[in-house]
């Protein structure tokens, strides 16, 4: 199953010349998921040929322009573009008034239905799920409220070998039975353990975006069994007092982080403006942990 | 004087690869103004190196989201980067509501004043004056209430021979009234014609910007002594009835305006995403009025 994530944007605050503010692309299964969209983002998916009318959900992380100020513009375009298809939209409550507040006065109305889910800063857990993945939310500490997202595959089905099953004749509709790891007994009473005819699923995989945020056990402790975690990086560690003081991580703490919730990989993003040369960032976190790599705008990473 | 147009955006409705949605920087003596501000407008600043603190004033011409949705994140970006200096906007008078509650919703409070001026779409002339330039508003005639803008130098003051004034050691401080045309009369009593120490002013100039709007006498009459008219061109002519049901202008529509109105130069722009050429739109319009160009973006115009 494809899990993957685009980054679309990777700039703090203001976009500076070649970063664009956050946003990034979700890729679970063929299912497009949206994290935050800053100005510019729809430009940056023209830029990498992502369709935004494949867009199945976005999630907003808070109300900080440089995490939702592209948010009107690409819903606007993908109503021009003749989109039809509900849009489900998770986000702080009051960015539905945002939103209709400039679809009212431009005289615009949509031909898809807006599914506005509000979210609740004070609330964690499951907030949404298909039959391919969960979404939860954990709470971050920034200056508003702030949530940070987990995306998971759910625990797959076994596989079918078919080496195995099709030299006995086994009829299709047990096919299903048997990835759920129930044993076949033929018509003479023969049985076939299911172990036998199948391998393990692959192990479900998981996502964690926390942007913005202060280093915090509040969230932390919610990152279990994480396999990618993109965790912001606004400063280096020499702007410590800046990061605490504007609730925000420096590029070390995002590596500790990573390090002692036993991530697999971690990107780090929302670069402050003041960075012109990332690679300072990425080499202070990796004297921490090893697997860290820039979220470079353009680029996918697989989970 | 300086007086030039820079365009940052030439694009209708949604942007598309490399064309922005529409925004322009008028240089009137090196006072920078803004005439609307679509999505991405300020990394279109970044792109060609236009300081946006520099910005003085901003003018918004309707409230359709190609023409305004990055006016909220320049004005944040502004105040993140230190601006002080007030800023003045004239547009819609609900566009001060939808930037209110984006600036409450993220917790914004500016360091400078947002000077708002409501403009009137059914009111027309004079809406703002300095010592050099002149700004009216015209009724454009779109499917919400939209205004179009002149920008006229004033009349500048006769400019003095330094040749023939100082071997008459006439004081500084009567070079001003002779800028005005008074003649000069020495000790003696020798009269000395103004007309000879000085030479004509530059004949002052003027830009006219007409976007969005169905081709209409209701502005046409008051676009006189027009040098530079910049107006949209959504469509070619084979879809004018397009033009006429989105209340948009075709290239040879603009163009017969220009002829009709005794402009010296054309500048078309706001073109429809269909046409990825834009040498028909220009050939179009050039059957009409020779003198046309495309408001292509990154360019500048002297006006």
């Amino acid at each position: 199953m494809k899990f993957e994530v685009t980054i679309l944007g990777n700039s703090s605050a203001t976009p500076i010349f070649n970063r664009n503010p956050t946003s990034q692309i979700l890729n679970i299964n063929e299912s497009l998921l949206m994290i935050d969209c800053g100005e510019g983002t729809q430009q940056q998916l023209l830029l990498y040929g992502i369709k935004y009318n494949r867009i199945h959900h976005i999630f907003i992380s808070h109300l900080h322009g440089d995490h939702f100020f592209g948010l009107i513009g690409l819903i606007s375009s993908m109503n021009l573009n003749g989109r039809t298809r509900p849009l489900k939209l998770f986000g702080p409550k009051n960015l539905l008034e945002i939103l209709q507040i400039q679809l009212k006065y431009s005289d615009t109305r949509l031909a898809f239905e807006l599914e506005f889910v509000a979210l609740d800063p004070n609330n964690t857990g499951l907030i949404y799920e298909t039959r391919d993945y969960t979404v939860e939310t954990i709470p971050l500490n920034h200056r508003i409220p702030c949530t940070g997202f987990i995306f998971r595959e759910k625990q797959r089905l076994r596989k079918i070998l078919k080496e195995k099953v099709e030299p006995l004749n086994i009829p299709a509709e047990y096919y299903p039975l048997i990835k759920k790891g129930i044993d076949y007994v033929d018509k003479s009473g023969k049985t076939y353990k299911a172990i036998d005819l199948t391998t393990d699923p692959d192990v479900p995989r998981s996502y964690a975006y926390c942007s913005d945020t202060l280093m915090d056990d509040g969230y932390i402790k919610y990152l279990t069994k994480i396999d990618t975690l993109y965790h912001e990086a606004t400063f280096m560690h020499d702007m410590l007092d800046r990061a605490k003081e504007t609730h925000h991580t420096t590029a070390s703490e995002a590596a500790t982080i990573a390090k002692n919730v036993g991530a697999k990989t971690l990107l780090i993003g929302h670069f402050s403006a003041r960075y012109k040369d990332l690679a300072p960032l990425l080499a202070e976190a990796r004297t921490v942990f090893e697997e860290t790599y820039i979220a470079k705008q353009g680029e996918t990473f697989e989970i």
